[in-house]
Order: C-alpha cells, then sequence, then structure tokens
C-alpha cells in the first residue's frame, strides 16, 4: 500500500466534516478508532478540532479542552460551533458534537472549548532545555499489533490497533504480562498504521493512544476520559513521534494522565493533561 | 484583626455572586485582587468558579478551564452559565462573564468550561507516591509583603500583595534580584492574609498567584494567560499551602505553567496547567 499523506489517510476521512451553514457541520464516526466498543477520545476530539479549526479564522488548536458527557457511538454525528472571540494571533471558540438516541432525541457527546491560531505564524525558537523520554529505539519497542490475545485490550474489539502503529516501551509493558511497574508511566513510538505523517490534528489523537497508565499502577479496569485538554506548541517534522505519559495522583477515584509528544526532530510539539475516572 | 474563615473573608466577599435567575449571576469584581492593573486570572476563575457551584448540582470543581478573551476590569460583571449534563456523581456546564464597555456594550471576559463533583463523597485513598515539593520551612522563605520597592510587579500598583500571604522559596526568588535561576521553576507557601483556611475555590487562586515562572527564566515581561485548567483532587486541610509551578517548553512565544498544590496534611489537592504568552 502507498504511504498515505495528510489529507489522503483514513485519519482525514474519518475525522472529516462537512460544513451545513451557521456553524455546523456533520461528521461520520468511524468504528475504525474504538477500543473496546469505547470510540477513542482523542479521536472524537480530532473530529471537533477539525470542525473548530473551520469555523474560526485561525487554523491550529493552541489550547483545546474536551468534556466528555456522553459515550459516543459509531455513526452520524453532528457539531455546531461558536466563535467566542476572533482576535488577530488568536480565537477562541467551542463546539458540541451530538448524536441521536435510540428515540431520536438528540443527546450531547462532548463539549469543547478551545482557542486557534497559527503555527506557521510563531517563531521557531526554544528557550528552555526539555529533553525527550528516554526509551528504547523504536525497534526494540513492542509493537500492539503483534500483542498476544491475552493482552487485552489489545486484541478483540479494539480496531484502533489496526490504525495505529504504536511501539510501547519494554519499561511500561510489563502489565501485558501481569507485572506492572506501579510508577504509572506508559511510553511508546507512535505512528499512523498507513504511513501518515503527523499533523497538529493528528497530535489530539497522539495524547490518548497509549494503553491508560493505570495498566502500569495496576489497575485491571477502564480509565473513562472526564476531561482532556491538549496544547499543540508546534507544527510536528515528517517521522514517528515519541509519546511519554505519567501520572503522579492516583486517589479518590480519579487520575490525572499527563502526556508530552515529541517529534522527530526532539521538539516537544504538545502536552496534554487529562482527568479520568478509575473504574473500581 | 480575627482570622477570617471560610464564608467570612476577603476572598469569599470579593467573589460573592447574587443570582439573577436563569443562571445569570451578578458580581463585582474587586480592585484588590489587580497584578499591575491586571485582575489576577485566578481570583477571576474563583468567581466564575463560585457562579458554576450554584448552577450545577455539585458543589465542587473537578476540572475546570477557563479561557480570557479580554481584559477584564475592577467593577460590575455579569456571569450567565449553562448546564451541559447534570449526572449521578459529576455535572458538566460553562459560564462566560461580561463587562460593559466604555459605549455600554456587552464584552465577554472569560469563557469557563467545568465538571464538576462532590469531593467529601469521594474516598480518601490516595494510591501513587508522589511527594510534595522540597522547599524550606515558611520562615526560611521570602515574604513578598516585605519585597523592595525595587522588585516589580509586587510593588505599586500590585494591590493582591496586601492579600495573600506568599513566602517564596530563596531557591526560586533570585529574579528579584536580577539573578534568575534558569529552570523555569517557582514555589512557595500561599495563605490568604487574612489567614482564612483554604477550600476548593481558592485553590483556583492559589495556582495562579505566584510570580510567573517566566521572571525564573528571565523574562522580563508578563505573561498574559490564554487558557487555564485546575484539577481539584481534594478538599485541602487547614493551613499554608505549597504551590510549587514548573514550565519545560517556553517555544514560539509561548510557554505552560504546571502547578502543584499541596496542603498541610501532604496532600495533593490541586494541578493545573496554563498557557501563556511570553511578551516579547
Amino acid at each position: 500500500m502507498a504511504q498515505a499523506t495528510i489529507g489522503n489517510s483514513e485519519f482525514d476521512r474519518d475525522t472529516a466534516v462537512v460544513p451545513r451553514g451557521d456553524g455546523v457541520y456533520e461528521a461520520e464516526l468511524s468504528a475504525g478508532w474504538t477500543i473496546v466498543q469505547a470510540v477513542n477520545g482523542g479521536y472524537l476530539l480530532a473530529v471537533l478540532g477539525r470542525a473548530l479549526g473551520r469555523a474560526l479564522p485561525h487554523p491550529d488548536p493552541f489550547s483545546i479542552t474536551a468534556h466528555y458527557l456522553t459515550a459516543s457511538q459509531p455513526g452520524p454525528a453532528v457539531i455546531r460551533t461558536q466563535v467566542a472571540r476572533a482576535g488577530r494571533t488568536l480565537s477562541t471558540g467551542q463546539a458540541s458534537l451530538y448524536q441521536r438516541d435510540e428515540n431520536g432525541a438528540e443527546v450531547e457527546r462532548i463539549r469543547v472549548l478551545a482557542s486557534y491560531g497559527d503555527l506557521d505564524a510563531l517563531a521557531d525558537d526554544v528557550r528552555t532545555s526539555a529533553k525527550p523520554p528516554a526509551m528504547p529505539p523504536r525497534e526494540h519497542c513492542l509493537s500492539t499489533a503483534d500483542a498476544p490475545e491475552s493482552a487485552a485490550p489489545f486484541r478483540g474489539s479494539t480496531a484502533i490497533v489496526d490504525r495505529i502503529d504504536l511501539r510501547l516501551d519494554p519499561a511500561t509493558s510489563g502489565w501485558a504480562v501481569g507485572a506492572p511497574s506501579g510508577r504509572g508511566e506508559m511510553r511508546g513510538w507512535f505512528g499512523l498504521a498507513d504511513g501518515r505523517d503527523p499533523d497538529p490534528l493528528s497530535l489530539l489523537l497522539a495524547v490518548d493512544a497509549l494503553p491508560p497508565t493505570g495498566f502500569d499502577l495496576g489497575l485491571a479496569g477502564w480509565v473513562p476520559t472526564v476531561e482532556l485538554t491538549v496544547h499543540v506548541r508546534a507544527r510536528p517534522a515528517p517521522g514517528p513521534l515519541r509519546v511519554a505519559i505519567v501520572t503522579r495522583n492516583l486517589a479518590g477515584g480519579f487520575l490525572e494522565e499527563d502526556a508530552e509528544v515529541w517529534d522527530a526532530e526532539d521538539r516537544l510539539v504538545a502536552q496534554s493533561r487529562q482527568l479520568a475516572r478509575a473504574a473500581s
């Protein structure tokens, strides 16, 4: 298969939005980005992020926050956007994604608030000394596509495994064989399976596509996202991304996940944090 | 002066909101929480947070995100709230704060999206091992109220200095004498000047009340907040808070500030991140 390109790839087709006027967009949520039947939250954020990039005068999400209200389903969805402020260098808006329930009533799935700008208009300087995560080269990491059948949630109904090319750092993969480190870390190399290079929208997927850090803390259950905020800080260079996620505070039935995404040129291109519920 | 209490303090009076029906609240932004003429963003978030706590069926902000659209001014303000979803353990809503410009037209200052819950309903367990920041005891830290006149922005028009009791770690105070560490760190003991103990709403102030980490990176100018997200993770115990803020990524004219807030019982009670603009 020829390498997919930005604008012509599975990810682009499955996050496409069709404008219907007045800030309304239609989307078709794909079943291809599900994890154990739940539609991946980063994929959903990318769909909403694409709609906001159309609705706002600036193209790129600088800071985007999603609150996940009800469980999205594969199938048709409507996104309603609203511009809060259109400034010279930044604009702010919100978007809500709706689907119809079994009775045909509209149900809000996700609400997003975001400020957009133009990454290409930013100076190229980096004035801090943060370093990419220490992790083995890609070829020494563990491909989730090769994970054994027993390593749920990677197999079975988890369609996203076929759409992404994820190689986990063995140091954060012990949970797959019943030996979580207890440190609350998850690291891996991330790419799209069809070879499409990263762009700001696919970074919204990358921050939420690794197994939950809860697995590394010994949690067995899934950890549904309450809220996810992503800062996109630079347009990523072509090539694989490194994603490092850490949890410092699992308490009272909730935990945060902090992600950093580094591009192939060792630039910190995205930072995210989510608040998730630790299923008991 | 007798020690102020939660519900009867400068902070409570200055963040009060008066319901006008239909989810609308009136507030009077105080000139007492300004930093060089700008109304402090954490104080503003607390005002909006108080309104949302009234509008939603749950009392405490679990995750609250503010986008700062235009510069707030001391004086009257109107807050319009909207409930997005009212669930059993969490509810989600949004709020916008408006003021009138010189022509009497309403201008939106801040838009907030948040999920609320009940902190007292959470289990008390902490299942991770994060430790409070290493910093000297309070009596060995530097009181901003005692800062020299030359140490702008602490003096002059910065009224907030009289409302908070902030003691900076000397290791992150070198910038005040022209010797920033370059590490992008800011740490201090935080309390309210009238002795009021912390609560979830005052945590929204605490995360944004220290001098900007940019000062420790050698930036001279102010760093206006684009977006601020706070996770409140536990009701804080009485007594002083420790706040530790770090910036890892100053690039392209923007930087993030990550704050952790620890209470007197060594519990991580809040985590926040903001995206700010580095004034050139």
